[in-house]
């Protein structure tokens, strides 16, 4: 088995990385807006897009790009306009922003990467973001993994980060990465976005091969309404310099860099679905004894999607019924007579029939789990930007001290219900959180 | 194109059939909780049931008589208990409960279906349902449908009901419908039923056929929360008493009753659509210009089961942005800078492109159609049972006055958003709900 410790530092942990977020004027509260992530040597890109019919331009971008090359040197993100629904000067902001950034670290255009999230439908103000990516260049920094990650978000309570190191032959090898979203989702400011930042040596094919698999187990396991976005992106770079041997075929390392690849994915996208819009409460949801893995993670997802089950758990209520209702429309067959279901330690029901069990323990479990998973904004009742304590829960960059265990991250506390289908093999997780009054509030008061 | 007209009498206005609805103590509430109707000679009968891996006794029994033969005299149902998750007791309750109506009807036990809705884990109990079956029995009446009608609800506000007649062959043919369903979904009060009766004459195959286009193009294409039941169940008889000539292949006389099926179908699937939990208004989706009506018909389902537009609509929120990210991410390919959409007389998108639009107009048009699909049983604050006005704009039947005019019924004034994705002939509608706060309070506040 892979090891792995935690360490401080987020993107910019892994070696020679420099990063930093700065305020354009792009979003109306003039907060951070334009992140640029830039490898100090050209590194190996995969990339990871929103399916959706409904694109924005920079997601046309970046999959063109990546076909041709994946060599890529910088990560350039805008917050605030989507550019979705843009039509061909939304195009052409694409090349202008790269061209700029390009020239500001002296790098060829096609060496950078775009992603956005914001509005739909509202161009990017070419001229603050074309002066703000030359200031973001002269930012950049060792230590700018933070300033990046507040540089993404929208509607975020809490900027994401993790970094993770092991050993690979003898020396560190380190994964970083930033993610923002609040459910794949807010109004027009949709948009789960993750960079992760890697110092190994990997192959093109493998590295997007591992980032593929990662996904699936991570961030296409999430959900916080089903309501996918426009600008979905997720993109990974591999650069060397942790001057370990490449990694070019399947084999052990193989098999333990994609291991913290995965776990680096999985934290960044528990975040996400911890933070969903209105949620109190992060769900984890594992599905076993499937046929196939795929089938496991059907259900899982289609469970930690279901609404009736969302409504219960912030309802506090151990409801089996909704959850065995979830599990039988996922799509994938199997015999009632052996589904089992628990809640936390609470067997709910077994080879398909309910049990008795302790109504009053399987309440208090929902709401200890829900406590301990509360966001430090919201137990501040502070924002993002003005609590210096707001994200050190939740990230473990640049000043804010890492917490000694990462038992008391909010992340660690999910809500775990457990579903077996069978005697297969196929096992799946899947993250959500629950639906509040705040979900409806928030996106029923938005107006265009 | 088949024309008919609207009558009074719901599911015995066709020739040949009674029913009745009666108290026998299942709902804890005391309200009606047993229906029965029986045609008076052996009518064929289809039925199209839920999907789920987790499926009530009933549904198995259902699916298995009719396969056996299509000849069905009967149709019972209890409201309380849904006879799900409760094994080879419940399996006990199907046969016990339908051989105690056959015997009451001088029929046999395989000329009885029975479906039942409700808690979900519970039994039935027997002696008061054995009893109600013999009740219900003598209480049989060709005006009964109104009461058969009150029998089959768990949390519906109002009863849903409809009957059509038109010519053939210079004689009346006649279709009645009875539903119940609050969304799929009610806490464990879940299901969504149909009931159908018709006189006409048609060959088993081809009324199955006709059933399951018709609820392809209603039942399937409504949404309140993608929760589906273990109990959904629709079933339609066909007596031949109308003494038309029998339809026994597809032309011109078979077209015309698919037809008048499928209105009476899409009424009652409406009705339910409307009677949403929390919903405050009725949404209908109308996706053209697909290469298929398959592909037309999933766009529209997921863009009337999108929690965003949902919850945008209750907000009274002309967001286009959301309509088209639940195109977008529908599972259909086509191209974005085709995309249309009109909201009411509203022209919000065209060609990919977000246009400028009289935001108050639009919403003006929200808040218009919400006002007019207002339930009555919430405009004057009552119940289904203590009103006696509560039903009689959504159902025709008894004593209930007919409305001069359809345009005065609720389901009349739906949300039209309609969607265009480009040149293929291929269409389809859905109805689905706005998202309220009511509907969290409802699904939040019940517990096991």
């Amino acid at each position: 088995m892979a090891t792995w410790q935690r360490i401080p530092g987020g993107i910019t942990a892994p070696k020679g990385y420099r990063a930093a977020g700065i305020a354009a004027g792009l979003k109306p509260s003039g907060a951070p807006d334009v992140a640029l992530i830039v490898s100090d040597v050209p590194a190996i890109a995969a990339g990871v897009f929103t399916t959706s019919q409904v694109r924005a331009a920079c997601v046309d971008y970046c999959r063109q790009t990546l076909k041709q090359d994946a060599t890529v040197q910088a990560l350039l993100c805008n917050a605030g306009q989507a550019n979705a629904g843009t039509g061909a000067i939304g195009e052409k902001a694409v090349s202008l922003s790269t061209e700029r950034a390009a020239k500001a670290l002296s790098i060829d255009p096609s060496s950078v990467l775009v992603a956005s999230t914001g509005v739909i439908g509202k161009q990017i103000p070419m001229e603050p973001f074309l002066v703000g990516i030359d200031k973001v260049a002269e930012a950049l920094s060792e230590a700018g993994s933070d300033s990046a990650a507040q540089a993404i978000v929208t509607t975020d309570l809490v900027t994401k980060s993790i970094a993770l190191e092991m050993e690979l032959d003898g020396r560190p090898v380190r994964i970083g990465g930033i993610s923002k979203g609040s459910g794949m989702i807010h109004p027009d400011m949709a948009t789960m976005l993750g960079f992760v930042t890697c110092d190994a040596s990997v192959s093109p094919a493998l590295w997007q091969e591992m980032l593929t698999r990662a996904a699936n187990a991570s961030f296409n396991q999430i959900t916080v309404d089903g309501d996918t976005s426009t600008n979905d992106s997720l993109i990974a770079l591999a650069n060397g310099q942790s001057r370990t041997p490449a990694i070019t075929a399947p084999g052990p390392e193989a098999e333990q860099l994609e291991a913290m690849l995965t776990v680096v994915c999985q934290h960044l996208a528990k975040a996400i679905a911890r933070d969903g819009e209105g949620a109190t409460a992060l769900i984890e949801v594992n599905v076993t004894g499937a046929a196939n893995d795929a089938a496991a993670r059907q259900i899982a997802r289609t469970i930690a999607g279901s609404s009736l089950t969302k409504a219960a758990i912030f309802g506090r209520d151990a409801n089996w019924g909704r959850i065995a209702g979830a599990a039988g429309r996922a799509g994938v067959s199997f015999d009632q007579n052996q589904l089992r279901i628990q809640l936390g330690d609470s067997l709910l029901m077994d080879q398909g029939q309910p049990l008795k069990f302790d109504v009053q323990a399987a309440h208090d479990y929902l709401c200890r789990q829900a406590e301990a998973s509360q966001l430090p904004a919201e137990a501040g009742g502070t924002s993002l930007q003005s609590s210096a304590n707001s994200n050190d829960l939740v990230t473990d960059a640049g000043k804010s001290p890492l917490r000694p265990a990462m038992g008391h991250s909010p992340l660690e506390h999910p809500i775990v219900i457990a579903v077996s289908i069978g005697d297969g093999p196929g096992q799946g997780l899947a993250w959500g959180c629950d639906l509040s009054y705040d979900y409806v509030k928030i996106n029923a008061e938005y107006t265009t």
